[in-house]
């Protein structure tokens, strides 16, 4: 019936699907609306920061060379010539025996080269006039933050791709970047197959299950920071399906398909792979869940064939699918980062295959370790709620024991890593 | 002119907000809008999973029994009476001698008690008709996932106030919640005070700056999961603010102002939370960056008065709003994840209060390392864009270096912690 599948490296899976990435297409948003989304461009100081020498204190602005004669026991006074609050701007030049009472971010009037904090002066009017004396001498310099002294203009400040979190948005907001050139989110469709679904709002019925992995997928894509259009779910009927599928590689970037991948009597999706003429990549993979996964590449689109099972479903888009979405958002670090960790519980089933098992990660003293997330049944939907990583057990004759070291893939993290490894 | 503020620990001044927290409103929204949320209830099992015996593999179901006589040398023939996929219920009863030919995810026919896989088993047709043999006995239960083996009706699966991730979501849609009961988003106000801001359009003006704190603390409200409504940026005039401040509590459920809360001769909160008549909780905190972070409660309204420097309203946030927001959302572990370190710099700069100082996190051979994200000057806001932790450095008389050890609060991190500490 079907034809015997050799299952190939997980790494050369990857890699065959990573051919066929492609960058995505750029858009301007207001920064309003900019929040995690990925810069399209690297983000250079449009001017020096900060634009003008200011304060740093509540203080004096002076000249130093008129604190020279300045100690204990001779305190030096000065006229207090005018007074400047962050934003204003001073007007009056310093002269010789001259200070300005400055706020914390004001710029710096000229002639004045030093900044006096109140704690070390003392004030007092005289009719109308202020004045202020200090005992101690002052540097040229001493307390003032130069223009430009944290960035100059035109330095390159954050890279193509970098996600945008608040202090990113912070200096796109100091730049004046009222508009972001930012990613475009690539449309991913997800087609259900199989007659046991049901929607959502049906009532149970014999036989059937409702349908998560749609909704699953979608949360996913969404977590992926890409769109995605739901075609709905294909009953097992061969040409019905074949032109669902068909229309909808019009309408996306990438194509999910869920169930019907495997060599069961009503798996349609090889037959349907060969009669859209796809490039199919590889239909067997030696890893646990998500064997049967499948990728075709079909007139310069990805069409993912991934198993009708939640875990084996979900491991397969983390692995597959979100390096690709990634990349297509300008993301340099493309891939899940991936840490070394201790195993926290025993995993005694030994395994011919990698296995990517649904885990969590703690920490104790500065190491990390890594938790199973449930017993790891391939059909156990509830771990999938609490993980946040992805345990790596290479294949092998032996089990895992409690302090072994593993490799973990955090799905969570938001600073990826270059390579798959 | 100002009285002298006396700063309290960071441990008192965060009890002291805790103290006022409340919890939010719920709604409802559809499954197709809840990622990202949090859960309003508790999620139980609506069903047993599954919700009826199945197969786990491709293969026939048929009476244990009448395997017993089976041997390698000696096979034992079944008449195949019926053929299901996914989905299909099965409608004949296993008499001794029968067979039904089944697929992964099918519900088991009455009558049969076990599955043997394909790869087990011959088939042939004779006539019309379908058989099977087999050369083995099998097991009474075996290779059959039974009702209710992986979650039994009733079962607590997930706790309120837990984010919705892909895996909340298949569980949602497993049990048919196509409405689901979240928490309400508080709505958090945001001012920014100070004559030397401009807006995010104008061209830069000798004196001023881009007013950037606005645009980071709506994105680190995004970030809490909250909603914002901003009010503009205020003149560093007395009544005209109060009157916006006062306007504003009426349409938030929280009120952030940035900036006006030193003792700088402009600096007019003091002033205003004195003539709001509102309880102030703390106006100096033993912590850098954020020293004069001011919190008053008005009227069982949280009113923050975060300082106008970029890293101390960000630090602020995170250590004073943050918890406050998450309890809102009925999040259990509603402080920021806090783990043991080693540094990866040296910080030689003691500071007799706590600091926390904006990092990152790296990864090796299974240890956490601390990274500085940037000079730590407090008005560097370059950092912040690369930070995704606070390290927390205790106040005393000397520096860290390079391997001594610290505790760091996760920013990015969905789990949390019941404490701050």
């Amino acid at each position: 019936m079907a034809a015997i599948r050799k299952p190939i490296p997980v790494d050369e899976a990857i890699n065959r699907v990573w051919k066929h990435r492609r960058q995505g297409e750029t858009e301007y948003v207001s920064i309003q609306n900019c929040d995690n989304r990925r810069l399209a461009e690297d983000i250079t100081a449009k001017h020096p920061v900060p634009p003008f020498p200011k304060s740093p204190y509540d203080g004096f602005a002076l000249r130093s060379a008129d604190t020279l004669e300045a100690d204990s026991n001779t305190p030096v006074t000065f006229e207090v010539v005018e007074h400047i609050g962050a934003g204003e701007v001073p007007r009056k030049r310093l002269h010789k025996g001259e200070a300005t009472r400055i706020m914390t971010g004001a710029q710096i009037p000229d002639g004045a080269d030093c900044i006096a904090m109140f704690e070390i002066c003392q004030s007092y009017e005289k009719g109308r006039q202020s004045y202020m004396s200090i005992k101690r001498t002052l540097d040229s310099g001493q307390n003032i933050i130069q223009e430009g002294s944290e960035v100059t203009e035109g330095e390159k400040l954050i890279e193509q791709g970098t996600l945008i979190n608040p202090g990113v948005k912070a200096l796109l907001a100091t730049f004046g970047y009222s508009q972001v050139k930012v990613a475009k989110r690539p449309v991913i469709g997800v087609i259900a197959t199989g007659t046991e679904l049901l929607d959502i709002d049906e009532k149970l019925q014999p036989g059937k299950i409702r349908n998560s992995n749609a909704y699953m997928m979608v949360s996913q894509i969404i977590r992926a920071g890409a769109n995605y259009k739901y075609f709905g779910k294909l009953e097992d009927e061969l040409n019905a399906s074949y032109e669902t599928i068909k229309e909808a590689l019009e309408e996306v970037d990438i194509l999910i398909t869920t169930g019907g991948v495997s060599v069961g009597d009503f798996d349609l999706m090889p037959a349907i792979y060969e009669k859209l003429g796809a490039d199919v990549l590889f239909n067997k993979v030696a890893m646990r869940p998500g064997s049967v996964t499948t990728v075709a590449a079909n007139e310069g689109k990805l069409l993912y064939g991934l198993s009708g099972n939640p875990s084996a479903c979900y491991v397969g888009f983390e692995l597959f699918v979100r390096p690709i979405i990634q990349h297509c958002l300008f993301n340099q670090n493309a891939f899940l980062r991936r840490i070394k960790a201790k195993l926290a519980d025993d995993f005694p089933k030994p395994n011919p295959f990698t296995r990517f098992v649904r885990s969590y990660v703690t920490y104790e003293n500065g190491q990390v370790y890594t938790n199973l997330a449930g017993i790891d049944k391939s059909n156990v939907v509830t771990s999938l709620a609490y993980s946040t990583s992805l345990m790596v057990l290479p294949g092998g004759t032996r089990g895992f024991k409690t302090g072994d070291e593993a490799e973990v893939l955090l799905l969570d993290d938001q600073q990826g890593q270059r390579e798959f490894k």
